[in-house]
């Protein structure tokens, strides 16, 4: 899986699709990738807006073909599992899905499913946005009971970045004890890499080829984008993310069952998973269902580009208490006007303040993160106080987290990579 | 590995390549695939010609850039093994190479290199032409004391033939049967197949990864004419061919050392190890050397489509003496006259005669197989007693082939399956 990614929003390139000119784009609409109707690009390699306020989610729906998380299903997600949804599905931060209705009704059923989800580990820290899908299989992990299968892409970093084969895995399991670091039930939760898990398990390369075989090239140029001057490799790798989609790839676990899956992921996944679903059902498998986010922002806003090599672009997990407050107060975009005098006069805009925009992702508290907006919107909060909050709201979060991996070993990691049974309901 | 082939002598269809009219084929001129200036069409799925004699060698040899074996080359074979080359080598059926005096350098200089080739198992039963690059690796394994790897391809046969994972998987252990049939050493031979072993050595997925990066899909579209709605499995297999060309994909075997390979194969599967010297030596790898054969021809002679389905069209490894015998004197294409009087006038002619070539492949006596040929081409000797001696020369060589290949039990097979390291000279 590609990154969790922060929002760009560029007047330049957002006028190329992958390289490709605007009426190429244009072109594109006839392709599995729906109508580009607007500047918005969103693929697992690139996600770029023209808007100020990033992109519009509202269209990416329409056009992905996914459906919204409204109402009505968060009133009968509740009411099945009899608890509040999770603040980031209520907040609309998990704003659209697929086939989310049929989940709950094997729930409703007393039958099972399981969770998957992924990274693809490019760098050896990971930021805060990173942690959020994480955070939300977690809570659903913990409200369905169900086992859960997590991927490091390993492969696709090699294909696409300059990184060498054992780099790759290196960084995979450093992120791996970030993601432990969560508390994912040992238990329920397997971990694997693409790099090692391929040579270990031989359902997972069989399932692969039988994916490859139902996907031609054509196929994964409407869906990806790619081209004649593509390696081999990227052509090939959308079966290796699809795989983990089929429940026969992990025979230790669920034995012959064709178990549903649900994949919580952002969007910019998406593309992967419609062919999963296109080819499912041929296989003989059900299609998985999705849970997709929003786009993390990046510190410096919807105008800068994001850069996994520049610390100052995102709060990353090893910070220091010090460095999270400088990093807020100096980059973090403001909403805010350019003057106190104009800002109690008129208000600040939190739609594109990403200090109030990482307390919608990290403040739990519903009533004082609606408190804040009314404040900041109506001028009485300042861009000082509000980016005060957001430093007091991730400051112990990452704390945690950096007590919490202290304490991974590698022999506790290495229980998740073990190749095993997993405890499972039904 | 695609089959052995038989030679395919068609008007029509030697027209088209790969689906595509004869202006695209001129066109291919410009690819890695080399200037195809006549009529003659070998890549590892097809193989035809407009020549009644089949394939032209010669211009193969030109078109695909590799070497003729010449005399110097078997002079210098024999001296520096100290015994005469085999005569599939001396008659010119291994015609071609890459590298063979490297190969023969390192024997000079005591050092070693082992030998990989393979199989596709498309079906259960094989026929006498797959036996042929076979006798050639054991005789090479037998002169040289090298270690060999044996691949076979049942995922390249799930992705190109309408076969299931499990069936392709059963044909490839009865196929290896025959292989290890014919005498290989244990000690010394280890026979993979990919849809399994893919999931039991993880530096075979990693080697795959690494020739993945370095093969864009413009390049396979020129070697191997893979288009637009070819399958995306099609696309990336020719790396899990080349793999085992790196002795790094057996860490068992090799430990970390770079160790040369040379590949004995039929030519059509050449253009698989183009790919691999491209990309060998970016990966710090010597190029792999090739020792090319000729095709086996079908019984039906030039003129005749090759069918695997039709059991006439070959001798194969389950037939009956009476089979082998009807089968060669009702359908082994003649090269003599239509009357006794003509033949004894004018003579036959051996060339395009299928006795006369089954008695090259499988008669090992220089001299009786020239005074055949002496005596054939002066009409001294008839149709019916050429094909007389071919049948007595295959028929012990079947009988012997089964009585052998019966001996073999499945533990005896896992043997040659198993991860193991292997005897190494050096």
């Amino acid at each position: 899986m590609a990154d969790t990614k922060e929002i760009v929003v560029e007047g330049v390139e957002a006028l190329t699709l992958n390289g490709k000119t605007e009426e190429a784009k244009e072109a594109g609409a006839a392709t599995t990738t729906g109508a580009a109707t607007d500047d918005d690009v969103v693929d697992p390699w690139t996600v770029t807006s023209t808007n100020d306020g990033g992109v519009d989610y509202e269209k990416l729906i329409k056009r992905f073909g996914s459906s919204k998380i409204d109402d009505e299903l968060i009133a009968r997600f509740e009411k099945i599992t009899g608890k509040p949804v999770h603040h980031l599905i209520k907040r609309g931060l998990f704003f659209s899905h697929r086939d989310l209705h049929s989940i709950l009704t094997l729930k409703e059923q007393g039958k099972s499913f399981y969770l998957y989800t992924g990274r693809g580990p490019s760098s050896g820290s990971l930021h805060v946005g990173h942690l959020v899908p994480f955070f939300i299989t977690k809570w659903l992990q913990d409200t369905f009971d169900v086992p859960l299968v997590i991927q490091l892409t390993d492969d696709e970093k090699v294909l696409w970045k300059d990184l060498k084969i054992e780099d790759a895995i290196k960084m995979g399991r450093e992120n791996a004890k970030d993601i432990v670091a969560l508390g994912f039930d040992v238990n329920k939760t397997f971990i694997f890499n693409n790099l090692e898990f391929m040579g270990k398990c031989p359902a997972m390369y069989q399932n692969i080829i039988r994916i490859q075989r139902c996907v031609t090239f054509n196929q994964v140029k409407g869906i990806f984008g790619f081209g004649d001057s593509d390696i081999i490799g990227k052509i090939g790798f959308p079966a290796a993310q699809a795989a983990p989609a089929l429940s026969s790839t992990f025979p230790f676990i669920f034995g012959n069952r064709k178990t549903a899956c649900l994949i919580p992921c952002a969007i910019d996944q998406d593309p992967y998973f419609r062919m999963t679903r296109d080819v499912a059902p041929r296989l003989g498998f059900p299609k998985c269902a999705l849970l997709h986010s929003t786009f993390f922002p990046a510190l410096q806003g919807a105008k800068t580009k994001m850069s996994a090599s520049d610390q100052n672009s995102a709060v990353f997990l090893t910070d220091t208490p010090k460095q999270i407050k400088n990093k807020i107060n100096k980059y973090a975009f403001s909403g805010g006007r350019t003057t106190v005098e104009e800002h109690r006069e008129f208000g600040g805009n939190p739609e594109v303040d990403v200090a109030y925009q990482l307390l919608r992702f990290f403040l739990e508290d519903d009533a004082k993160l609606e408190e804040v907006r009314v404040a900041y919107t109506k001028g009485e909060m300042l861009t000082g106080e509000i980016k005060k909050l957001a430093v007091e709201t991730l400051t112990p979060i990452v704390e945690q987290h950096q007590a919490a991996r202290k304490l991974i070993t590698d022999e506790m990691l290495d229980k998740y990579y073990e190749i095993r049974p997993l405890k499972f309901g039904s």
